[in-house]
């Protein structure tokens, strides 16, 4: 036996999942229906939590990182989605700039890049680099290694904003593609860009997205499938709150938040009774605008609000780029009860799945051997691995055992797929002004 | 060492196969370009010959069995191209009916079927299969062994035709796809639909198609791909003739047959003169609407023609179903020196290429240890064992070199992809009337 996941759904999700496999034909149809109301995502990671009796999107990435995490065979479908995606949006593009993070010392982050430049040239697209960041002055070769393993490389060039368009040195691109969310704000060279395609729209960067509005919209979408498919929501759907004008510094919005946490609390804490689930509740406070793991803590009692102590303060008041938090998101807390079994260890598990367009092409685990099970994984510093999905999610497996692992990554493919959808609607309607 | 196949380009060939591998975003931007002038086949499968200094598809089949025959790691491509394909077409489509060839006793055929099936269902339909076959009176259930090596299950009931519209006991589908060419001509159900969608169109039945149209198609679509790279087109571009009204039986219309065969043959020659190619011409004689390997011939000398004798005469008089042959294609003939060499035995190996939509998922190779590498590998009772194809055609390797095995099945992907183009020109502008 190597290295096995080790978890198993109870309760009603398991029922779930049963119906999720068996009538996976409709699903599909459904899905179907649901993505033609609104424009998929060009491109988008969805963090999953498995809680065993809960699985749960808690993270919807529309400039998604970590390609480099995907599998070898995952690549054929990944280049074939995006092709799709390139056919509806702007058949007619071949040069394309692509918009990186400023973190360009960032190891892995050079190699997801990397891997994108490379999937990108594959669908059928000249991929030309070009930085934002002001310190990047003349082009820079960048050596990394492929998901094959093969070492490739590729140029960062700094940026010219000439005629309604940004461009490179001898290269004209027709499409920009962000892989940047923009949190500290949008560059005003690309507020100007009157005469080229940006993909996604910059009313995607977290200049603009709320986690609040997302959910909100994840939450009509869940409600929706688990109406046709006959489920409770709330086995895919988490709670949430939302507290506006926050400052943790000064302590201003405290009681909003103390009294949104315990409410969310005493929720949770009913449905678990309800379910007889013997686990304690918590919440997950976030930064609503926020990205990259920052600005988050986990909370299981409100009176830990105003315990804070100044450098837990410090911590929640700032995301990315020195960005100052004002809105919070408070969220049911999903267990990870996934773990993966290597040897003599145990590590926490979850699972990111990758959707291009409405396609879900792969996905990983973020492995974790330090964290708790109702910590957050995507903070600064941790110590992942990642674990390739030993198959993909596109279909699920002949036998109609839910605990297969093909069944389940179908499961999760389905549930990035609905996140997927919120993505869409929210964007398409959302409230924040655009650009 | 393990198996492999034995074979390297050269000459101009080798060169053009370096050009599209060096610039495959500009060919992948005008095979998109190109795609988006006509709608592609909802699928196809296309034969390719490799001579080494010519590489040639040489057959394109609009109703392609052979899905068993696609590797484990095909898969996900291939639902997800269905997917996109039925999303374009009709997006609304629940309830599917699958009607199959008649010869629902060859194993091959009832695999290839049942992995048609699960492929289909996978995509989001609700698949049943129900037959033409006047013998199919009550539903019978088949047993397969998919791709994966797992044995299932599906089943063939008999057809009903009310109002406009063909039906299953119980069952009422919005779409009907075909897998059966309908070479003798299409039955008067089908006709009559009027309320149902059919896919792939009743005018790609070789009841309406013929392969001088096709190839008429091929030759200016390859002109115009090797205009745009910069190559001779004859390097991947058959030449033909094209005789109609021949009766083999009753000798009517040889003279014309054995003026195109000698012209052909010298055009050939001239050829292979120039390219310095030392080998002898021959050109393959096949019926213009045939399919199925009935009713091909391959001539070394015109003077063959009038020595065919009474057997060599029946064969080539009908095809499949008793059809009988008037109409003839002389095809150029491409030699097939790619080699399957297996521990002590070489055998020729045919490349065939799924293109589903405009996308390349995946492809075998026809493996035959006893025939001639100047026959046609396609025929009636042959011995042939697939191989799939080991990795994915959908893009290049990172490595420019030509002869490796990634860069060479993206090659034939990209070759298969311009059949594909021809027939979806073939179609949409077919002078044969449509039913």
């Amino acid at each position: 036996m190597g290295p096995q996941l080790n978890v198993s759904l109870c309760g009603e999700l398991l029922d779930l999942e049963k119906l999720i496999i068996e009538k996976s034909a409709s699903v599909e149809h459904w899905l179907r229906d649901s993505f033609n109301q609104n424009t998929p995502p060009f491109y988008c990671s969805v963090d999953l939590r498995n809680a065993c009796f809960k699985i749960a999107p808690i993270d919807t990435n529309l400039f998604p990182a970590g390609f480099n995490n995907l599998g070898e065979k995952d690549m054929a479908c990944t280049v074939q989605a995006f092709m799709t995606s390139i056919e509806k949006r702007c058949p007619d593009v071949e040069n394309v700039l692509l918009i990186p993070e400023k973190h360009t010392r960032n190891k892995f982050y050079l190699e997801n890049l990397g891997n994108l430049f490379s999937i990108l040239s594959n669908a059928g697209l000249t991929v030309r680099v070009g930085s934002i960041d002001p310190l990047v002055t003349k082009t820079v070769g960048v050596n990394y290694r492929n998901i094959s393993g093969e070492d490739s490389c590729f140029e960062i060039s700094p940026l010219i904003f000439r005629d309604g368009k940004l461009k490179l040195k001898n290269f004209d691109p027709d499409l920009v593609i962000l892989n940047n969310d923009f949190s500290s704000g949008i560059p005003n060279d690309l507020k100007k860009i009157n005469n080229q395609i940006i993909i996604p729209s910059l009313r995607d960067c977290w200049a603009f997205r709320r986690k609040s509005y997302h959910f909100a919209k994840y939450d009509q979408v869940s409600k929706e499938f688990c109406k046709f498919i006959g489920a409770d929501d709330w086995l895919i759907n988490p709670m949430f709150e939302h507290c506006k004008k926050i400052n943790f510094k000064n302590k201003q919005g405290e009681s909003c938040l103390t009294d949104h946490v315990s409410d969310l609390l005493k929720k949770i804490k009913k449905k678990y009774n309800d379910s007889e689930i013997r686990k304690k509740p918590f919440v997950v406070v976030k930064a609503d605008a926020g990205t990259y793991g920052m600005g988050i803590m986990t909370i299981r009692d409100a009176s830990e609000i105003k315990n804070l102590n100044r450098k837990q303060r410090n911590k929640m008041s700032k995301i990315k780029e020195g960005v100052e938090v004002s809105d919070v998101l408070i969220q049911e807390g999903v267990y990870s009860f996934e773990t993966f079994v290597d040897s003599e260890t145990e590590s926490v598990a979850e699972p990111v799945v990758y959707v291009v367009d409405r396609y879900v092409v792969g996905g990983f685990y973020r492995v974790h051997s330090e964290k708790g099970l109702d910590e957050n994984l995507n903070s600064p510093g941790m110590q992942f691995y990642p674990l390739p999905f030993e198959n993909g999610c596109q279909f699920p497996a002949l036998s109609n055992d839910p605990n297969s692992t093909t069944n389940r990554l179908y499961f999760y493919g389905v549930l990035a797929r609905l996140a997927a959808i919120a993505a869409s609607k929210e964007t398409s309607n959302s409230p924040q002004s655009p650009v």
